[in-house]
């Protein structure tokens, strides 16, 4: 059985994702299709790089990440399939596909061109349906990825924002906010470690919070708390609340953690 | 395997389409279901006629697609199934139905009305629990249509807003907004070439677009462009922006292409 | 084949929903997993206990139910199994699981203390990835719930609001407000039999209403009807429209029936 995860801008209130399965189980009627999700924000390539980077650990080894997040729909932009240790990601070659792995785990970048495997006639504005469902099918059916185009050297990669480490200090930022208004920072558990303060001093807007607490329920509700997320990032929240809104934060808001 | 596609105006709140999901299972294990969306505006039966309109044909031949946007519920209006060559599609009788095929293509209409397959007591609010599912799910089990009800003549049936085609100039309106604010027409590519003017101006609102781009890549991030999208009809959109709220335009919003 | 449905308060914007099902699938590959919902609103244990008060009949017998409404998350509240006659519930012990079933039919309340089944390591913040997808899958792959932790007599219990019953009357309120702005409110139909007058006023707010009507269709368009819904619940609606904006109601808004 293969596994084909799905993540798009595509929102839920059209058939474009239901399109895609529609071409998915014709041509690979077995492969199981699990959506990732499909809130994306409309064009926003890095916050969908960001999902791939923290999801695709927790599939099993060979699972196929289809990913469309595709603002160069119909130009020149290449499509690809990026084999890794553990995954094949099929996308756009616009960065989308670049945070999912260390540069070390790719074994293969492919440049999908073998059209007799794309729906025909292709329109100009929907690849997901007529380039990379196609794709995704043929790999979970089985096709090996040499037969879908030829191999190129590298793609275009995103860079997250860096964490400045100072001797005393992190600066970091937000780099995603999530449904309930948590935001996470690209400060990691191992940053934190490494400042080596017992107690830090974490500030962002005009709150300052003392120390990582171990869960939101360390703080009484409708309190900001800071903690470790499951993507072992930090993570700003208010109890049962939303920092994004309480704090007026979003993704670039910085964070100052200090002794 | 018999695949069951689900589209509905019940929205992502409520657990209404896990309920029918529920009752599909229970009578048709083997069955795959498959949405197509649940994000039609509240009772709006055009669009959710639109959306089967141009899905269906990405779906293998015999699909079951299952749709329910029905105001009437609970009233007299008759549940259907419609069988064309390459589907079966069931809902209500209030048009929702009535875009997916050509009439040369209805090889069967039935009026559902064997209660023995609904679930009981059937309530008056949820008839894609009570009536829907099942009749769905017994196709899916194999049951052939005819026992499930008796064939009618016809059924309610919607019509687009024609195009107004006159010697130099097409006159048309948008009939569906999406998820990225792009303005589908309904005009369509035969249209276009019908014109045979090989860079038509086209106006919406107080926007004049010279001619339909081959993507959206070929103007600059914020500015408009028409093109021909994947349903195959003229497109207006904003690249990476929301032509909806940059032109102020939706469902309506008047076109008008001439030389 | 073992069935797990999904209930949370995760929304559609975030992959979390999506990474539950990469560790299910890779625990339990054939289980067939099913979003009941994702939209109940964030941290509202008391929505997400109705949803499935009223949705586990709908699923076949020994349907595994995973529900994370979880404000609780990384503290000292315990994760539970609820065994009943017809179901496995799965989720933290905050009253979410408290209202799927009447007292009489809960065969045995287990507590998940098994942590070999876990995730490890284990995050502060999502325990639906770490702790409760993977004992749903466990379940679904045969484990015996005995083996996955210990008895347990009691669990903490939500009750909803009560209706207050008078000789000429019943003193209810709104419990839940769907996507269509349906309010269900707390007065069932064995309430309104009970009630024995033939054409009760139903009064919320500034609107009184003649009596329960047999669907929406039976008022005009846009005019306020009170029907029993698919919950065996009285529902204040607006045909075609929201009664949630037309009545400015919501949950804890009184409605008062009498003769």
């Amino acid at each position: 059985m293969s596994i084909i995860t799905l993540t798009t801008d595509f929102g839920a209130a059209d058939p474009f994702v239901g399109i895609m399965k529609g071409v998915i189980v014709g041509r690979a009627p077995t492969a199981r299709v699990i959506d990732l999700t499909h809130g994306i924000p409309p064009h926003d390539v890095l916050a969908g790089a960001l999902v791939l980077r923290h999801s695709v650990a927790y599939f099993p080894r060979g699972t196929i990440h289809l990913a469309v997040v595709d603002p160069g729909v119909g130009s020149e932009r290449r499509a690809l399939c990026v084999e890794t240790t553990g995954a094949l990601l099929v996308g756009p070659d616009n960065g989308l596909l670049s945070l999912a792995g260390p540069r070390s785990e790719i074994r293969r970048i492919t440049h999908l061109t073998e059209e007799h495997v794309f729906l025909s006639p292709r329109s100009a504005t929907f690849h997901g349906r007529d380039v990379f469902a196609p794709v995704a099918a043929a790999l979970a059916a089985g096709t090996p990825v040499e037969k879908l185009g030829s191999e190129v050297r590298d793609m275009q990669r995103l860079e997250l924002p860096p964490v400045v480490r100072e001797a005393r200090a992190l600066r970091g930022q937000v780099i995603y906010v999530d449904h309930f208004g948590n935001l996470t920072t690209n400060v990691s558990a191992a940053d934190l470690a490494a400042l080596a303060v017992h107690v830090p001093s974490i500030a962002i807007g005009s709150v300052r919070l003392r120390g990582v607490s171990p869960s939101y329920a360390a703080v009484q509700r409708g309190e900001p708390v800071a903690v470790v997320n499951s993507w072992g990032l930090l993570e700003i929240a208010v109890r049962e609340g939303s920092a994004r809104d309480q704090l007026g934060a979003g993704v670039g808001t910085a964070v100052v953690i200090e002794a």
